[in-house]
């Protein structure tokens, strides 16, 4: 079983990353582009087939190591 | 309108960071992880609302400046 676990900054957290971004394809003649955020995707093969227990085994995951609660949010999908 | 841009390691580049993320999770005690790959998101938010045309957009960031495309495959969603 596959899970896809997306954390990205809270918003009103400064994202510098995503600001050099923003930046970066203005000079490149990218027009229109009003925001620019950047995250972290984490793609997990996990073994079992129970997609409940997977999705709060990922959550726990979240919590204890993946994602820094403080500042960022996280969201599980299981595929 | 808002663009998802996911990036990922081409399978069979190596990966280790996720290789990282693995070995911490089995020392927290998470069994059953059986791979871990690591990607980026970015999130944009873009001016207009044709869709076809802002997802041929997006693509031609992710060739000239989100994604390197000797190592990264990447895709793009319209939210």
């Amino acid at each position: 079983m596959k899970a896809r676990v997306t954390i990205m900054l809270k918003d009103g957290v400064l994202d510098p990353q995503g600001e050099a971004i923003r930046h970066a394809l203005g000079g490149l003649g990218f027009g229109g582009v009003e925001g620019v955020r950047q995250g972290k995707v984490i793609e997990l093969d996990l073994a079992g087939s129970d997609r409940a227990a997977a999705e709060t085994e990922v959550a726990k995951m979240c919590e204890s190591l993946l994602a820094n609660t403080v500042i960022e949010k996280y969201s599980v999908e299981i595929l």
